[in-house]
Order: C-alpha cells, then sequence, then structure tokens
C-alpha cells in the first residue's frame, strides 16, 4: 500500500521556487511518503507553463524513482513536448487527466486522447480521474476499454467508484485520491492513495497505513477523523491555498505561496485556520 | 457489527403476502441476518397502506426483538397512528425517512418533523436518510442539530457522508445502506451495514463481515466483488423489482411479487437475470 | 394560451377546510385564472388522502369545467379508485406524476404505469414532469414513446425542456410549471403555464399573458421582475408553506394552513415575509 | 438585440489557419452576425497559446469594431499579457472565464480573479458564465458584488439565471449562450446571445431576431425548432468538433479541422451528419 504525495508546487512572488520544491518534497519523503505526483492539481498542474513542468520533473526524478508526472494539459503541443522530455528520466509513470473544460466531448474523444498518450509515451500511462475538476467521469467500464491504462488514480469520495476499476482492471494500480478517504480507501484494499494530506500530515498518513495493516481500524480511523476536523476548517477557505499554510503549521517551515487565479490565504483566514488546529495537533501527538 | 435486512415485502395479487413474508424473514435471521429494517424501501414502505404496515410490524415483532420499523409517510395522521400503534411491540427503535417528495422545505421544516417524531416516539427514532430518493440530505450536522436522533441509516454511495454521522455523534448507531459498500462499511469501522442484499444474500454479508472482523480484507473485497456484478445485471432491469427474483434465484423460494408501480420483471428480463447469475453463484460458493 | 392554477388546499386542524378551498378557486377564476390543476404538488397532493382528493375534485368541478385532477400516488389501489371516481365528472383530464420517491425503476416500468393509466382512465391523460420532486426525468422521448399522453405540465426551469414536448408532440398541450418562467413561457409560444403563483397573484398572471399577447415583451418581464422578487425572500422560508401566507398577503383573505409535513410558516418568518413584500405590491400596483 | 458569434478558430495541422479564420469571420458578419466572441468555447480559447490568441484578435479586430475577446486562462502571466497587448485594438470589451479546473476555490478567490481584471483591463470587462465547463457558478448576486463588471455571457439552460443578471445590473449587457435558448432569448427581452450557432446558421439567427422583434413568436420557435434538429444530431458526436463540419454544411466552405484534443470527426460520423440534415435544410429554405 503505497502513499503518494500530489506534491504542492511553491511560488515566490509568480516564479516555482524550486529550493523550497526540493526541501519540501524530501521533507515528506523522510516521513513516510512512497512516491511523488508531480503537477497534479494540488501542484497547480493545469496553471503551470510547460517549463515549470520540466523543471518540477527534473527535480523530482533527482529525488526518488518513484514519481509519477502529471502531463496532462489542453495544450497538445505541450502534451507531446513533455513527454518526449519524459524520456530522459526514470519515472515510475505518467499521468494525465481528461480532457478539461471542454463540455461535450464523446466518449470515443476521450478514448482517443489516452490511446495517443499511450502511442507516445515512453512510460507506463496512468489515468488520474478527478470528475469534479474535468467536468467528466472516466468510469471503471471506459478505462477498461481503452486498454493501455496501467494505473489508476480516482479523486472520488465514492469509495464503490474506486473499486471498480480494480474489479474491472486487477493488474492495474489503483488509488483513491480523497483525503477523507485515506483509511477506508487502505482498510478496502485498494493499492494506496494519493492525498492532498500528504503534504502537510505525511505522520498521519503513515500511521493510517500502518495501523490498516495490522487490521486496528479503530485507530485508523481514529487518526482519520482528526484529519475530517482540518478539513471541515480548511476546505471552505479554498482548499489548494489553504494547503501551502498547513504545511507550515504542520511541519514547521514555509512552502511558499500559490499563485494567481489561486490567491493566498489572508491575514484573517490565515490567523482563523491556525486557531482551529491548536486541538487537532495535540491529539494528533496522542495518537501518533 | 450490525447485518440489517430492509427486508422486502411479497405481495400476491396487491395484497401483502403475510406467510411469504414470514417464511422469508425467518429463513434469513437465520442465516446471519441480525435485525429487520420493516417497510423501508426495499420493503416498499411509503407504498404500503397503513394497515398493512401495522401487519408487517406485527408479523416481525414475532420474529425477532431486532427490528427497526420504518414509519415515515407523508400522510401525517398516518405516522401519528402508526407510532402510536408501536407501543404494543417492544421494538429495537423507528425510523423515518424525511418528508419526500416536497421541494423547497426549509431545513426547519425538516428538523421539525424529526423534532415532533422524537416527541410521540415510544422508541428511539432512526434517522433513515436517502437522499437519492428523498431529494434532500439531512447531513451529518443537521441531524446532530435535531439532538434526538438515536440511530442513523445512511444510503449513500459516499462513505465519508456515513463516517460524518459517526464522527459528530460517537454514542449514536450509524448504518450504511448501500450495497456495494458493505465489505467497505465493515472495514471501516460503522456499526453495520442495512442492505437489500441481505434478502438475497445473508450468507455473503456473514462471510464479510467474519472477514471484516478477522481483518482478511482480500476475502471481504472478493465476496463484495461478485456482489458487484449481481448489482450490475440487476440494476438495469428496475433493482427493486429484482430482488425478488434475486431471493428466489439464491435462496431457492418464492418471494411473492412487486405491486404496481412497481412492475415485475417481464418473463425475458428474468431469464436475462437468472443467466448472468449462473457463474456468480458458482465463484461464491468457492468462497463463503 | 392557458392560466392554469395549481389550487392550493387550505387545512384546518389537519382537515381539508372545503369551504376556503372553494372561496379561494372562486376568486383566482374570477380574476384571471382559466383552469384548475387540482391535488398537485402546491395542492399537497401526494400528502392528501383518497377521500380528500375526492372531495377536492367534486368541490373543483362544481366551480369550473376545466379541470385537471392530478391523481398520482404510490398507492395503485388509491389511483385506480380515484380514476373510477373521476367518471362522474366532466373534467378537462387527468393528470399524473411518474412515480417518485423509488429510485433505480426502469424505463419500461415508468412507460408501464403511464399505459396503464391511460388504459383506465375515462378522461385524457397528461403527464406531470417533475424531477425535482420525483427523482427521475419523464423528458420528450419518452413521453412520445408512452404514446397515450395528451397533455404534458412540465416543471423545469430549462425552457428548452419543456418545448423539446411540443417539438415532438405538436397536438399535445404544454405547460410549463415553473414560477420564474412565467413570461418566458407565453413569449415562446407555449399553450401555457401551471404556476403556484396564479394563486396568490393571478392579476400578474393575467398581466404577463396579455402583454406576451401584444407582443409586449418589455412589460411582461417587468412584471415576472416583481415575481422573481417574491419568490426570493419566499423561498428559503419554504416556498409550499409561504403559498398560503402569499395568498393572504395580496388577496386579503385567509387561505388556511398546511399540514404537517408542511409546517406552517412561524410568525418571525411571516412578519419578515410581510414586511419584504410592501415594496413589490406598490409596484405592481403601478404596472397592472 | 445582439447576434454574437463565438467564432470557431480554424486549424490545419495543429496550426491555427489565419486565412480561413479571416474568410469565415467576414461571412458571418455579412450574414447578420453582429459581433466577434473570440477565444470563446467554439473558439476552443482554453486550448490555445498566448501568440495564438494575440494573432487571433488582431484578425477579429482587423474585420469589426464589435470584438469582444476571451482572455480568461489558468496562466495568470499570460491573462496579464494579453490584457495589456489588447490595449492596442479599439475593442468593444473583454471577457473571461473564471477560473476553471480546480475545485473549491472560495467565493473571495473567484472574486478577487475578477477585480484585479479589472483593474488591469483597458476595456469594459464582461464575466462569461459557464458553470458546465467551468464547475462553478458566478450567478448574479456574485457577480453584482464584484462591482465592475458590464456585460455577461451566461451559457445556462436555465433562462431565469441569465435573466437574473438583467434584473439585478440592469444596466448591464446580458446574453445568453445556449443554443436552444435563441428565440425565447430574444423573446424574454435579453440583450442578445451568443450562440455557437451562428458559425454555421447566421441566416437562421437574424431571422429568429426579426420575427422576434416583431412579434412573431410562432416563427421564431418554428426556426428554433429546425436548429433543435441539428443539435440533437450533433451533440452525441461531440459538439465542438461538429461545429466545423456544420459550417462546410451549412455555408459551403471548409472552415478547417478542430485541434488535439479536440479530434474531427470521423468519416462515419461525418457522413451520418450529413445525412441527417438534409431535411433540416430544406424545411429551412422554406421558413426564412
Amino acid at each position: 500500500m503505497d502513499i503518494i504525495a500530489p506534491v504542492l508546487t511553491p511560488f515566490r512572488g509568480d516564479r516555482v521556487d524550486l529550493e523550497k520544491f526540493g526541501h519540501h518534497a524530501s521533507n515528506i519523503l523522510k516521513k513516510g511518503v512512497d512516491a511523488l505526483f508531480v503537477a497534479g492539481t494540488t501542484g497547480l498542474g493545469p496553471a503551470l507553463s510547460l517549463e515549470e513542468k520540466k523543471t518540477l520533473l527534473e527535480a523530482a526524478a533527482g529525488l526518488t524513482k518513484r514519481v509519477i508526472m502529471q502531463v496532462g494539459s489542453l495544450r497538445h503541443e505541450e502534451v507531446l513536448e513533455l513527454l518526449s522530455y519524459s524520456r530522459r528520466f526514470d519515472v515510475e509513470a505518467v499521468a494525465s487527466v481528461p480532457p478539461y473544460y471542454f463540455p461535450r466531448l464523446s466518449e470515443r474523444q476521450v478514448a482517443k486522447y489516452f490511446k495517443n498518450l499511450c502511442a507516445r509515451s515512453p512510460h507506463p500511462v496512468y489515468l488520474y480521474n478527478y470528475p469534479a475538476a474535468v467536468g467528466r467521469d472516466v468510469h471503471a467500464q471506459l478505462a477498461k476499454q481503452i486498454g493501455c491504462i496501467s494505473g489508476v488514480k480516482d479523486t472520488s469520495e465514492e469509495l464503490a467508484h474506486t473499486l471498480a476499476y480494480k474489479r474491472l482492471m486487477p493488474a492495474v494500480k489503483v488509488y483513491n485520491g480523497a483525503d477523507n478517504l485515506i483509511a477506508p480507501a487502505f482498510a478496502a484494499g485498494l493499492d494506496g492513495v494519493v492525498a492532498s494530506a500528504a503534504n502537510y500530515l505525511p505522520e498521519a498518513l503513515r500511521a493510517m497505513k500502518e495501523a490498516a495493516a495490522e487490521g486496528d481500524l479503530r485507530k485508523a480511523m481514529a487518526v482519520q477523523s482528526l484529519l475530517y476536523e482540518v478539513l471541515e476548517v480548511a476546505r471552505p477557505l479554498g482548499y489548494l491555498a489553504a494547503v501551502y499554510e498547513l504545511v507550515e503549521a504542520f511541519q514547521g517551515y514555509a512552502a511558499g505561496e500559490p499563485r494567481p487565479p489561486i490567491y493566498p490565504l489572508e491575514d484573517e483566514e490565515r490567523r482563523s485556520l491556525r486557531g482551529a488546529l491548536e486541538g487537532v495537533r495535540e491529539r494528533l501527538r496522542g495518537l501518533i
């Protein structure tokens, strides 16, 4: 069972801060993260330029062999160039969201997108399914029918939806991507999780993984419960921006800022978030 | 961890067939079902008359002390009379769906409905939350705020949604009601499940419960997988009607028919369902 | 172009107040309403007993020949008995919502419901489509395929959805049922509207109808705009309960109360509603 | 009342074909289109590079003063540069979709995005609201609160949703963007439409506009009905790709191809589309 971090991208004044990226990624790898998912949603992938993605890939590949590089973009040329560039690195896989934004694509068009990706990719291709962001669901039947998918990150709060991939494609790696289903995903026998919380509480994810492996579901759920409390205060503020702050709050170092159109938290939001986390931190210490 | 059956209501020519009801309920209680949920959705509760509900309550209470009687109805007088009638029986709880059909009720009106229920009920009151049928979600925060809910059946495919009740109201019994989340629900530490499949495959539910209790998640998920296959062929035919046929197919006795507006399967549908189940039955035998 | 009122059902202490019903229905018929839609959603139809529906049908039929009687219910026997009873009256049509509450009925089952209704009905059968309440959409293609539908009340905020019935079945009467699309529905060439607002502002509906007939869309939309303001303050309070209060506020007589599970507005809600209506009333007077 | 065309972007072998763009835009301007909406959804805006958008802006501005340039992008730098570049041209407005793809942005973040846009833009700023593509709804209340929006293109099939902008912000230009609400939008008194169909049937849009202006709703709806038939055959094939083919079919010249991830129709799809259009074309000729 893998803990995969959709690693955040730290910015300073509109530019990627590679030093902070390296420091942050190293820290969470040390604390229990098994692999890095680069340029995903938490990493603000769809808002990165091609050059930025290349730089992040290089940086990540320098830290671990277990890199999954998210290459999906609406700019076709950039997808192809990034695939070609990825040839230089011995990464675990490339992943892609389906074409987003555009409504009313046919299933044929979506399947064609992934088939083309497989044909061009020097690495195994993972489906990154995230209907709430993309506006379309590449469900298990469709994924199977595409025929060349080697792994799935399914960001869905319906666990049954994620389990369906494993059932239809038993040889494929299947990960759930919802922060509030980490313990259940481990308990349900998936291959692991790709969860934003791995950025700010990798220790908690490791504790859940170990508890689930030992069949101690009560403990796994107790840790998950604390994570719910974090989500409850962080989500209304804009979760993507809050993650930067959560890293600083829980890990103790600055993780940079997001970049517009993801605006950083305002001071008041920051203070209210910090205040709400006090109790969580303490109880977490008692648990793990 | 409880296996609760939302027991079906057998009809013969538009009338409840009490004999078949008794035979069926006894059978599944023997095979691992811990409690009966009477006049729920599978039991076609909202399509039953007051007299029919009384008769079913009496019959169920004669078989086990563990009866949860669903009393919700849009006809207020009938709710009150059924509550009053339930005084005669030593049941575990009464449950109610929120007012259904009518859109644009305020949360205050929904809360008032349950508070009134609690004030009149001689038994603990359970919330039966089923947004897909009711059109509104009585989520954990609202349920907590109602203040008198002793149990929850949450028919939701989002496990996180169900877990939230347990988190906010740790003393309350919380059950998930989705047939495709039985093993995950057991694994995630809920109080159990209220699952239609308990009507036709109580053995499979028992096997999942035991496997989960022993930490053997691989086995629990393998059984769940077979259940998925059943759901996949049964749902497109109209699941409520198919359940009658599934009882006959798996348990070997006739369970009567549904009643319009739930029409029984047609012959061709019946045959195609039977055909599709052949393989499932065999593999199930290998597992449990 | 017809203005049809889904006439409300006044209660006093849990019983239908027939006198208030008669007075109210007569008043709105005088003020421009062309026909009565009895036991619809605003009339709390699904919460009425069979006896109550019979009484309302008789009362309505005594006031006008233009009665559309909503007969849909989950209790099959009651549907049949009401159809049979309706034979005594020379009504325009019977209408029915599709089976509600129960998810996962197949389209075959829904079509069968309406075919059976047509076979038993002494009057033309109208489809009352209301996906937000029923949980399923009997869209134009399906309605056409049923083959015996003579009219449609489509309560949908998507005007295009309603227009599709007219396009596929040009001989069928097609009405939109959304209070916020009255002027657009008249403008778009539908056969009319079945709108709750006909209970409390029949004068406004008549003004919109006449303005639309004369091509004076600016005026029609100005009146519609005032109605939006009413909806905006009334809906958050629970619209079904608010309609009773709106009748009293705009028409000047008491219209009784709703019945649980639709609870009447509380005093504070009532006051806030009244306060918000002051300005609307005045501007309306300037317009019509 | 304006007919605005969200003008398509013709590609040849992955590059924008400016010659085809000019020829196409000129043709539809001659046939009744009042203004061009450049780099919208039909123009595949979110899949264009900054350079491509600059080129299209220049080309469009050379054809008419009535250009609305869609500048929204997840790449912040590109938004700023395009705004700055737009200073060279005397366009009617710039428009922007809200930040798309990223779920869980707070309303504050979305409002901040538009406020920043207003602060930097040399031209009036229009909101391009398209919840089905973007995943969030910048509804009338929020748009009003932003405080600097001068126009709205609302791509929604709920006409009431679009009308709300006009009601809350009477001085703002409000356009509906749904191909199946063109006649109703004209009839309902909006400022016009921004409709994909203006690419392939500008004559039909002009006919609807004129019929609505004359109060001849029957004719307007008859033309709209023919357009429905086009949509019904084109949408299942992937509407964005089909639009290219529809231009060729109805206007008689090649309009290039889309670019991956929007794949062109396959031969069989093309043939089936052409076949289905035969009847439409003939009946249209009878009408306009």
